[in-house]
């Protein structure tokens, strides 16, 4: 009854062309430039190199490195799978980005009937287009390009209206988005995954392994990520000293997770080996678990102890937890998203709430109300006006307390969870309709299904037992090894 | 008769020495910093942070990172010829680099008898770089570096010819370059493989082939590039909303065309696959076709529309245009540059003639006439004060109509596609010289010609027959495999 | 006697978790954020993007992929140690930069009772990882990662010392760390590769060799350290002309060295060919050799020529200088790093002392004091009253002659190289000891010791028996190969 087929020919440009028609459509109808980028807006006031450009192009650029780049060579960790990772990668990020132009440009960026893009635009779309990609982590190997655009399409909407309410009505403090990226990213992946529960897959798939190439692969990608993060996580602050702190702990956190994780891979494990998923993956907690309070005056030895922290969260998830959501939960979380995105997230929230609670003023000064900027005074409260002499950028606020505001936090993490896991579950349900070429178990992991693959393609990757015949009857000469 | 040796060992340093002794003497003679770089021109009006350096420099480190790692990753697609593309791209291009500050700075930055070098300058020169690494593009894997350091001796000064004519002539509009770079790269690079037709790799040649490491490789050549074209086609824009637009309609012209190809790529193919020939090229066809106008209010709309359109002729150029061009021209081009720059760089001109044609006062404001400078009122026309009082960086222009300025564009077209064809085939002459070390037709594509190779070099890279040789006597125990 | 385990179980987690407690007790009690980076600092005269991030930021992130990419890919090139070379980078990196944050921060960043951390500290933390990694390169694949983190924990103090009484007493200049990065880590590595000799490794270890695929992710590591080398050795020059003119000496070093290396590579060897060894080392040269003038007014043609004689001096040295100091010396310098480093950086010091000696007003008018600030008129001296009115953020200097400021880089040399030698023979002492988990001589340049390896690694990186077992059988079809 099921269509079985996974032949892409006819479903794959259908679906693209529909959708590139949709967005063409819209992006017609709808987005204009933003003033920064309007010609018609420029006078005699106008300074080019204050153009809102300046500020935000050095920290698009790195995050479009991490975005096709990072991720693309991270998820390219399977030996017969490296096409599929980096590729659909690739496709998905592209497609994200033009969809979450439209739809977070409805929510943030309509005024006066049309979508203003501008490069803050694109930055806040690759924010977007990293949850749809953790999300994918969660399925990598098992969905077809088809199901991937879908999901896409189905994610990006339930993103952008969780971030509104998120930003608009709960206003929380989460410059580097573990709340709303990675805890999102997270539970809508798991949502997904638990749908297209495949039972066969619990029992480890014979393509499930890396190769050594694909493994070093793996790590650039982890490099590019590492490199790159403190501009991610410090993208959307306030300019300034604030964007300055972001930097300065999300490094420091990722140095702190990077060698923790060293220790505990090889602690860890059975022959005291340190293990290259570890320092794939696990090395990067200490960005996630910043995030929340990342433009805080938490100290530096803070964001030491949360990269540590972090890494410890990850690595027992990976060790203990995720065997055990696939066995009991029917949560097979392909790349561990729970472990790097949910787990360290959920640090992340609990540290920012540390830090809204224990902000003082004797530590922030004035420019306190502009970090934590929903404590600032209402408009029109008298000491409104005597803060803006002393930070005249200084906006109001909603008159927040720290302990209010800390339970808003608590609330967006609450409500982020229920909102993505709910999307993931429906989107789980449409990826299991008819027509979109998911593949069957033994076909997954493998580029050969939706690639021409080249001719060593099968040599090079092929399955084990080559490689035991070719040495079966080898005088190993490399007798040292253990 | 002429001289088969393909030995370096003379010839390539008796070339690079010589050409070394050619350049130090000219620089010595000839370059001089320029005014920002200049310790004697500093006094107490300087403002350290206003140097040209920190408005250009941003731009130069992006495309430093697409000559070198995108293109050389790129270009380093054969199976067994990674170390040529990847190594004598490296070569050409600092080669190219050294030789352009000479050739452009003296069309371009020269007064007071001197060329006055700033990183501007190398940012042009990466430009005229570009070109020459696209041209290698339609000869790569058939000729020897030698002939490589000789192409672009040659192309160089064409090119920079060409390019001061077209820029100081006829005045165009090109801020992506698609016109001098795409367009003068494609028709040089196919004038150069035209001459140095070889009728026998017509059938194909067994090392023709590609591996799922170079694969991997190719594509992360074409991530890079896609990742920093937004700076390649904006570096020499104006600086202010001009820049921005022109990152705007880089970025999405590029998602357009990446999505497109996915959809060509498996529609096209016979089994309904993916081919990552596809995935490395065509996907890129977008940022050629919004260049010309780039920088103009064409809406994003039109942008993502001109994303489209290049990534299906680029894609029919693939799949049709090539192998006949192969077969009744004599054009053997081997990257099929003149799909990824030829036939998007016309359509790109001709959408920015349409922009010329369509622009007005209303959409644009006053800085129509920066945009469009040569449109601008000339010297002494009442207007040009009038204007200058809105826009007082407005400089004054030629007061060409835009049936004028289009005219000129289509011009520019002609010219330079004849200075290209010329060129080209004037250089192919001067490679089919003897002692240039140019490799017979069964050692093209092969490494081992010019490198000293890894011990694994003839295993992993060797013949399809040593895997099958493995294989058959194998129990192929991969039976799901298609 | 000794304890000859190798396995990390205990040793690793414990040395790391005591280097934490160790780093996260220090930076909880003795750093605090810097100005710009501490929110009570801000009042009404802050202008947000006046911040020094924005000055120093793009330039960090630019060195940030040469270590982490850059360094990580380079060392990558031996066939079964691609998983030691890069990650063993990624784990000291991370250590290192953490350790001299606190080091560094100490002898530069202290005051009030507070090391004041910002970005401005992390590239220094980055420069003096440079030279851990770089020591690194001497004994590659023949330490653990035990041995390794000691290292590092005792290079940073010895280098701190070093570049403290080098920078406060001495007073050079020396912007792109020729002397002090580049000499230092080069003589440190010697010391400790003199130290940990091994005899048995001078006739040759049978896992000495590169593959295909490990020779190009090397060659990828090269790009990166060239394509960024400009910002690496501008970082920290006066910002304006200054740094200006170090971007462009350090591109054309550079490009000079690299296609100077492709004509030497071919001219020494046996076949005239080109070895990619000295395409990922030699290239390089010119980065180092212009590091000490770099932001000198030297003239172009002269960076041109530093980065031939950078050149020529490396690949002489590999060639000859290398064996000779292994065999004679005990000097088992793995990567060559007296090549690549050592060399080139006498070079450089001697070049900046040719620098400092031909330096007149003439060429570099009043700025002359700011480019050689020790040259500056004391506080006091009518003369720099006069100066001020010009350039108004000169400094007072010391007054120094041109010949006395070249005695002191001569003597800063010395310093360096003796400090460096005696602290690498004692470090070298302390890697001796038992318990640091060394390797056998058998298991050097062997992933398999310390990582779980895939399982592919013995087949495509096996021994070469394997291969030619292979073949042996086989009817070898590439006829043409040489």
């Amino acid at each position: 009854m099921k269509n079985k087929s996974t032949n892409l020919r006819v479903r794959l440009p259908a679906l693209i062309f529909a959708l590139e028609v949709m967005i063409v459509v819209l992006y017609a109808v709808f987005v204009t430039y933003e003033d920064d980028a309007n010609a018609l807006l420029q006078n005699n006031q106008t300074q080019p190199m204050e153009n809102s450009l300046y500020k935000n192009y050095p920290f698009f650029a790195d995050i479009q490195v991490m975005i096709f780049l990072g991720f693309g060579c991270l998820l390219a960790f399977f030996r017969r799978y490296g096409f599929g990772g980096m590729v659909f990668n690739f496709l998905i990020a592209t497609f994200t980005i033009q969809w979450a132009i439209l739809v977070q440009g409805f929510f943030q960026f309509y005024y006066d009937g049309k979508i203003h893009l501008g490069v803050l635009n694109l930055i806040n779309a690759e924010f977007a287009c990293a949850v749809v990609l953790i999300s994918f982590g969660a399925v990598l190997g098992k969905t077809s390009p088809v199901q991937l655009l879908i999901m896409a399409l189905l994610e990006i909407p339930v993103f952008g209206i969780t971030e509104w309410a998120v930003v608009k009505y709960l206003k929380i403090n989460d410059a580097g988005g573990s709340i709303l990226i990675h805890i999102f990213a997270c539970y809508f992946g798991l949502g997904v995954t638990f749908v297209l529960y495949r039972p066969s897959l619990n029992e480890g798939h014979p393509k499930e392994v890396t190769s050594y190439q694909s493994d070093v692969l793996s790590v650039m990608g982890t490099l590019f990520l590492w490199v790159f993060w403190p501009s991610f996580n410090s993208a959307l602050t306030f300019k300034g000293d604030d964007q300055h702190r972001a930097v300065l702990h999300t490094f420091i956190g990722l140095s702190a997770s990077t060698i923790t994780a060293f220790a505990l891979s090889s602690m860890l494990s059975k022959n005291g080996k340190i293990s290259m998923a570890d320092v794939q993956n696990v090395t990067l907690a200490g960005g996630v678990t910043v995030g929340a309070s990342v433009d805080m005056m938490i100290s530096p030895a803070a964001a030491y102890v949360l990269g540590i922290l972090g890494c410890i969260a990850c690595m027992l998830g990976y060790k203990y937890l995720s065997p055990f959501l696939a066995r009991r939960l029917r949560l097979q979380d392909q790349c561990g998203i729970h472990n790097l995105h949910g787990l360290t997230g959920l640090i992340s929230s609990l540290a920012g709430i540390c830090g809204i609670l224990l902000a003082t003023e004797e530590t922030y000064g004035p420019s306190l109300y502009q970090t934590f900027s929903h404590r600032a005074p209402p408009e029109g409260d008298p000491l409104l006006a005597r803060l803006q002499e002393l930070i005249p950028d200084l906006e109001a606020g909603l008159g927040r307390t720290a302990q209010e505001q800390a339970l808003f936090q608590v609330a967006a993490v609450f409500v982020t969870i229920a909102m993505a896991a709910v999307g993931g579950l429906l989107t789980g349900v449409v990826l299991k309709l008819p027509y979109l070429a998911s593949p069957s178990d033994e076909k997954c992991f493998d580029d050969e299904l939706f690639f021409n693959v080249p001719p060593d393609y099968n040599c090079v990757n092929g399955p084990q037992d080559v490689w035991s015949y070719v040495l079966r009857d080898t005088n190993k000469t490399d007798a040292d090894q253990i």
